[in-house]
């Protein structure tokens, strides 16, 4: 199924464009007429011009054609706009509007159901944020760009049950500099479902990595297996269930109608389908960041690197809670670099350059640990705190992805190491803020290896 | 045991007091004239005059009494440095310098040990940072100000056996505005231990919490329980211990030397002396953060109020997980609250209040549930991405505090966030970064309320 319409249309109309700056239909308008390259149709029942656009009193007196259609307007009008665009021939609507099944209306949901089905109107909605496409803006993001920021273009889809969450995921996306090659907030799915968007999104080129929120599976759950099944093939996908508790279970009904099954049959059908699950809402970033721009290992022997030994010491904590082996580097390996490095440096794994290492030990230990090919991934934890340790280490880090294996930097601190963080980060070197969080990241690569390979 | 020579000395040495700028002892007499009151004397054998300041060959030849010494000079000249402190009769000395037994040289520390038995002169060190104090300014942190911030005055102490892991602690504590009262890293503890510094820091009048990072327990096991159950009677203990793990447990005695035991006693030692153990580095930082300015919970009963139901959802997820309750409001309150919140919002708990949210729902919300007294402690997930939540629910929040029930937030994102949360952590309300660390955080404050009570 194609969804091109939704991320690439060629023209664009918004029911329920406002003239009133605090509406939803003109936040909606103002954006699109700020970045996308398309026609734009306001649609209106008062058609005095906004911000000198001609305004249309229905989709239907649009002389060209309509890709997308935006809906913006109260719940109880949509039936009737939807039946416009079906009439229309348009192939995608977003229904921004709340007020159906989330909150007991489940009569007008089934309507609306009913006015599209079998037809060649595709639907995103009701009750959701609807899209943020990073290349082709389009943007039905209702959030004012001063408290939601818009991350550039990248290769991570997010897929988001939920709008809240999902605003959250794009501010926070944006403040991280990460890029995103597609949002996508789907609400109440009365047509288009998560399993649509994977599928369409296993065939987006821009896309790397599908990391998804979900609160409960709207299709059939087997449908889902099938798709992710696929998918998961050619590219990772993250994902964060909520609702895995029993309490958490009737949050999610009382939140958005839909039924969550227990926790453990989700989790058997993510592991199933080779879906990467992510514990905790810093865990699906995590490690949505690491896919978008690390290779995968070939192993499970991970080498910690720090020149702060406690951070080495908590890495190996983790490493133990998770599925990672910490080898000892080989004797050959091991005198090599003791000859390069000062006596009193531990040589073990972590291998800790001491809290007065320069840039250049750093250099020589993650140059021959690369070269040695005893290692699988690199955790590298860098304290900017020190001194010694020299800026230029930030390149030296950066220059060893020519070696092709996965590496995550575990970096934490105030504003100096902040500038250092986001220079790696924005030269496609992940940065963890805590040694566990680093640790369970390259965990989460090894776990999509490993289902990839066996 | 008084260790107040330490921390409000009327007189400071610096042994190693260099006219080298990139030397260790000029960064450190850099930082007591910067901000320190008292007197200071360098010491160095090459006599001229540094930054103008009189130069002495020997604390010996200093003609005043001096309360504190500072040394940091080569391994091997520290003995007898350490010598002529005794000789001076000075009641504390740190000794910032490495090169003892964790490379190795036991032999030399075990001298150093035999200088300072039986005198009336006490030791912080080797191998350590030493201290900061935000009060008094003593400050032998040797790691400039541009690399590692130094915090604001506060309740919190925080002791690091680690000084890697203690310069994060500084410059992330500095950058996330959380004030300190006092900073220890005191490395092999040849003579003051974590547990002459806890016992220390229970009777500071400035210190509310003591947050410590711990490797191995230098003093004997029993009397580190005995110390901590007297103070974590009157002030939380929050603690991280690092190398619980087999692999983690051979890392530390790498790093420190020192032995560490299973993971499982100590966290058996730990929760007989009333200690808070934290999981992670940042859980360390978020339950150190939640003692230090909210007041203990009377019991599991929390309440979760969000205007984004998905993070509810993640709250609810994790409560499960813990040893909190979510009683649902009674139906007296239910219907209270139902008359004053529009008809779609989820009056159970968590209390969803809608995307289009705004700052007046919270208001009415929480203080009718505090009012209530249904709820020990609050968990409140604002979402400040969303256009219709006002700034000035973060001070409807701060005023909250009158009602002296524990409160933490949940906020996450970009720039507009993270200028709310800043407000909110400068007047005292702790903000944490998802839903699964905020209600971890209020765990945190239940289990040592129950520990006091049980």
């Amino acid at each position: 199924m194609t969804l091109d319409a939704f991320f690439k249309p060629k023209s664009v109309a918004i029911i329920g464009a406002s003239h009133n700056e605090n509406k939803i239909g003109h936040i909606i308008l103002q954006s699109f007429m700020c970045h996308y390259k398309g026609n734009i149709y306001p649609i209106n029942p008062n058609t005095e011009p906004i911000s000198g656009k001609k305004v249309y009193k229905n989709v239907l007196d649009v002389p060209e054609k309509i890709d997308l259609v935006v809906i913006s307007i109260p719940a109880k009008f949509v039936p009737s706009a939807l039946k416009d665009c079906v009439k229309k021939n348009v192939k995608a609507v977003i229904i921004i509007s709340g007020g159906f099944s989330e909150v007991g209306n489940n009569k007008l949901e089934e309507e609306c159901k009913k006015i599209v089905r079998g037809t060649e109107t595709k639907v995103i909605g009701p009750n959701c944020l609807g899209i943020y496409d990073s290349k082709s803006f389009v943007d039905t993001i209702f959030l004012s760009r001063k408290t939601c920021g818009r991350p550039n273009e990248g290769n991570i889809a997010f897929v988001s049950q939920s709008g809240a969450v999902g605003s959250t995921i794009l501010d926070w996306l944006t403040d991280q500099e990460t890029g995103i090659s597609k949002f996508i907030s789907y609400g109440n799915a009365i047509d288009i479902t998560e399993t649509d968007l994977i599928e369409y999104l296993g065939h987006d080129r821009d896309t790397k990595v599908i990391a998804v929120y979900l609160e409960g599976i709207k299709d059939e759950g087997k449908k889902f297996v099938e798709v992710c099944s696929k998918v998961s093939r050619k590219k990772p996908i993250v994902l964060l269930k909520a609702g895995k508790s029993e309490k958490g279970k009737k949050a999610v009904s009382s939140h958005t109608g839909s039924l969550a099954g227990s926790g453990k049959v989700y989790s058997g059908a993510f592991k199933q389908s080779g879906i990467v699950e992510a514990e905790t809402w810093e865990e699906l970033f995590d490690f949505a960041r690491v896919f978008s721009s690390q290779p995968l290992p070939k192993g499970k022997r991970t080498l910690i690197v720090t020149d702060g030994g406690g951070f080495g010491v908590l890495a190996t904590d983790q490493a133990e809670r998770s599925n990672l082996e910490l080898p000892e580097p080989s004797d050959k390996l091991k005198n090599k670099l003791k000859k390069m490095l000062p006596e009193y440096a531990v040589v073990k794994n972590p291998i800790d350059l001491i809290g007065d290492a320069d840039a250049e030990r750093y250099l020589v230990t993650l140059r021959e640990t690369m070269r040695s090919k005893e290692f699988d991934s690199f955790v590298v934890i860098t304290l900017f705190q020190v001194t010694t340790l020299e800026e230029k280490v930030v390149d030296y880090i950066i220059d060893l992805k020519k070696w092709g294996k996965p590496i995550v930097v575990c970096s934490t601190g105030g504003e100096f190491s902040q500038r250092m963080n986001k220079k790696l980060r924005v030269n496609g070197i992940p940065v963890a803020p805590s040694p566990e969080r680093a640790v369970k990241t390259v965990e989460a690569l090894y776990r999509y290896w490993k289902y990839l390979t066996s």
